[in-house]
């Protein structure tokens, strides 16, 4: 197959675009793989499409290989059934809602648990149906509120999802486990450099999960690791509950007046100014217990305010918070929200106002670092006054405790064996033990063998299909343009003629002719009028790792054949062409 | 490959579906290739989806053997390139209208022209980058009124989508006659009967279009043909403006009291009772002119009356009255539209009250069988009253004309040379001459040898395919089930391991595997616990083409291979198997 570049719908730019951020991602629009229609929707040029196909092509085979069975849901789909596991709420403002002619009420499937769980449920009635592992290729749908990273963060994105359906926890590890193999493949296949991480079950529900991120700077994922293999989602890590420590010798709590000190900084000088300790250690952020305040905003609308206690050098992370409060999304506390409980002294907040027992009646919930035994300086519930010597669990209690403190390098490692590192990454896939929320609202049952009805046990993953275009190209380039891993460049040779002798082209059509006779696919640049700095620029930013040019050395009896990664390139005869092509592209 | 129907996420049905209309989609629904998640909204399971990708199969290979380059545009997309062509208003109900998170109007494409052009402009500048044809096979949108006819009217459908791009009418033409064979090809190895017909360009605006329709009484469409070839959509068919006639010797009109004759019937009855011709002959409905009232709704909301005067013996057509009227929809003149217009003497309406310049001020549109010098017995606008020697011309003139009558089996051809029958079919294809309506309200331009900016001249071509699916599916099944042509087959063989006989599936597995080998698809039935005889009824009515029988006939060392459309069935040794199955398969 040959496409022909005087003909080919692709023009390449010199300029990034405007609305691109991440490198790989301007390179795939200024090389003409793909194009903004809308913010995070995109269509897929002859080129980008081929690279799309060929990921397809991977992750089916993958799929198949693990006797995954292949169907098509529809992307239009009722509520009802997401109303029946409540996620047509949770989704919140990131499902695409509609209605029809008739007023039904309708939504742009984001991921297809509820359908394929009523489709089982349609058709299996018996413990003997199963195991069973569906999945489909399917464009799908996410009204995302920051769509800026481009295909990496599309409203409209293709995603491979299956499903699994099991008797039993053990079926269901068994299933899971083959996915988690299948899902190693693929990213081993699809070349660019992923981790393995623990993972947060958000609004999925589910108990084991776990996610495949591609390592890069430009990840909107942070995860952890430690020198033993641990690694996780910062949204999964689960500090340790800190051990309890002697509080005997410590003195009774005491009010002091720490006036214009509503700032962890500006308390700590003053301590140290004020209130000198006597074995002479300095005071610390880490001395003092910071509460944090946040209005949850819950899915059906209603408002719940919560305090989350940090020590006072660590900040409270927005998406470790969120992960742990979702469905609901937390918010800033106000003026106004502080307005309405006015047992809250704000900058001077203490667990004297806070718990649910307490005067402003607001769940406070601890971060597990905070033993009881130890010793706080915090607020006194009043404005200028903080207290010191507040011992946990002498002085103060909390409702509970929750994993959303910032994690930081050097941070121990959960099981105490080694100190995490922080990276970024971007998610590539998400492997789930659902169990049996869905199956358990949408009433999927089967017969086990003493006759009983036993709800279905389900397992769901996905893979960004389009999202791995994205990580194969910023995995896969240099200064001058993208180097697509042989398995997915959009052609196996790009076929460079220069200048103007008509001997060129001819011997370039017989070179193209050869290579097609051999089943390559070749991108030809046959164009008259373009200058061969122009196509040496525009192969180099297409990034066919093969080039081949045919030029001025034609006279000698000679082409070139360069390596688009290595840039090392050879003279070869002409006549040898196609055999040393081929010993190129099939090694 | 072999698909094992022990694994297989099948189950048959022996009851029809109740939401089923057509033969061939109920079957498609009892064999386990589709399943409907909302009204015309379906899933594809693993069966119907192999050959859903055999028919893209077939279309890709057609579209790219013209030159066509595929891409894939998304489906969700924004309003603004939609209200620029002002299909965002036209399109009415039928288009599904969303809004995002920040509240930006969007759309479900149902056709492409608006981005494809978009596109087109974005990156082409020059007559030298002309002519283009660029395709997708996508999934499309439209909010249908009445989708029952399963696949045949989704609500949510794959389509293929095809766009071409000219300097001028003669580019156009040949783009048009490129897409014209590819259908030919397309439509030949799809297998059914089917037929191109002169269509109406409706909505679409343009010029020339033809649609390709699969023959059945099914069908949704009537089409008209005759024995010369001509071959039309009714609402295409132009019947010609009748010739003048000589009125001379017709005498002046007069009005009669024709007391409770609101209908053709009673007015004709009333004719021949009371008013005998002086020639003998009997009055018909043919002597008459009704004149048909309908009220215009145009997207925008407005309502416009209009008048349609046809021969007495032939009603309005609904299909054709809203292809003329289109966008608008027409919808009957209610009692409250008649109190709005005092001029109208319901069921005595005539020429008198019609028409832009007359009392009632209302369009008023002849059929064009309506010969200037012809004479009518009409409504006198009274109560109770007929005119008797109406002339056409001499006593009234309308506004003009309009192809709204119905069209009877014998009609004349449009040409007169010829006699028109009527059949239904079903639209699979069509192929449109757009012209410059898209590019000249969006802007695409591009500059020609002289330097001048042109309007880029466009065509546009679909094919359904899951609608092709389903029209294969009509055109190939009897009473048993289904009965696919070898192409679209979901497997090249179903092989029935039947009894309880150990060595009659280790037989099979081997048979299996040897076809396998041979990179044929093998549906297995291994099932241990199914009895024969529902075994041989799963495979016809799943209607793979080659049935292979391991049984009772393995201990004489025989199997059975079965021809499902002929019913054919022949012993041939085991040995002989995998060979004699090539044979069938590849003949």
């Amino acid at each position: 197959m040959a496409m022909r570049m005087s003909t080919l719908f692709l023009r390449t730019l010199r300029e990034d675009p405007a609305d691109a951020e991440l490198p790989g991602h301007k390179l795939l629009v200024r090389a003409g793989y793909i194009r903004r229609v809308a913010p995070g929707v995109y269509t897929w040029l002859p080129l980008g499409l081929r690279v799309l196909q060929k990921v397809e092509g991977v992750v089916r085979e993958e799929m198949n290989r693990i006797g995954a069975q292949e169907v098509r849901l529809p992307a239009l789909l009722p509520r009802e059934p997401y109303e029946a596991t409540g996620r047509w709420t949770e989704y919140g403002e990131a499902l695409f809602r509609l209605q029809d002619r008739k007023g039904s009420d309708m939504l742009l499937g984001p991921t297809h648990e509820e359908i394929f769980c009523l489709t089982v449920k349609d058709m299996y009635s018996s413990y003997k149906d199963l195991p069973l592992s569906l999945y489909q290729i399917q464009t799908k749908y996410r009204d995302e509120a920051r769509p800026r990273a481009g295909l990496l963060r599309g409203r409209e994105f293709i995603m491979k999802d299956s499903y699994s359906f099991d008797v039993d926890q053990a079926g269901l590890q068994k299933s899971y486990d083959a996915h988690r193999e299948a899902y190693v493949r693929i990213f081993d296949r699809l070349g660019f450099e992923y981790v393995i991480v623990h993972a947060d079950s958000g609004a999925m529900g589910g108990s084991a999960s776990e996610e495949f991120l591609a390592v890069s700077e430009f990840g909107e994922d942070t995860f952890v690791r430690d020198e033993h293999g641990y690694a996780a989602n910062v949204e999964a890590v689960q500090v340790p509950q800190a051990a309890e420590v002697d509080a005997s010798a410590v003195p009774a709590a005491q009010v002091h007046d720490t006036p214009d000190t509503p700032t962890i900084d500006t308390l700590v000088a003053r301590l140290n100014e004020a209130h000198p300790r006597e074995d002479g250690r300095a005071w610390t952020a880490a001395d003092t217990l910071k509460n944090v305040l946040v209005m949850l905003h819950q899915p059906d609308g209603t408002r719940e305010p919560l305090a989350v206690g940090v020590p006072g050098d660590r900040e409270v992370d927005p998406k470790r918070l969120e992960a742990q409060v979702a469905p609901a999304e937390p918010e800033p506390f106000t003026d106004e929200d502080f307005a309405a409980f006015p047992a809250l002294a704000k900058g001077y907040i203490g667990p004297g106002a806070l718990g649910e027992d307490k005067p402003a009646g607001i769940r406070y919930l601890l971060d597990p670092s905070i033993a009881v035994g130890s010793e706080w300086v915090t607020g006194a519930d009043e404005r200028g006054k903080h207290v010191l010597h507040l011992v946990h669990g002498r002085d103060f209690t909390a409702d509970g405790t929750i994993q959303a403190a910032q994690i930081r390098e050097g941070d121990p490692s959960p099981d105490g064996h080694g100190s995490l590192t922080l990276a970024r990454g971007m998610e590539m896939g998400h492997i789930f033990q659902l169990g049996t929320k869905y199956a358990e609202a949408l009433g999927l049952k089967v017969l086990d063998e003493n006759g009983k009805l036993v709800t279905v046990t389900m397992g769901s993953y996905g893979v960004g299909v389009s999202r791995s275009v994205a990580a194969v190209a910023e995995g896969n380039r240099d200064e001058a343009g993208l180097v697509w891993p042989r398995a997915f460049a959009p052609a196996d040779v790009h076929l460079v003629a220069t200048g103007k002798d008509e001997a060129v082209f001819v011997a370039a059509e017989e070179i193209v002719s050869g290579l097609e006779a051999q089943d390559l696919t070749v991108l030809y640049d046959d164009r008259r009028k373009v200058s061969p700095g122009v196509k040496f620029k525009d192969a180099e930013l297409i990034g066919v790792p093969t080039i081949v040019v045919v030029g001025k050395g034609l006279a000698d009896g000679k082409i070139e054949i360069k390596d688009r990664r290595s840039g090392d390139r050879r003279e070869v005869p002409v006549e040898d062409a196609v055999a040393e092509v081929l010993r190129e592209v099939r090694g």
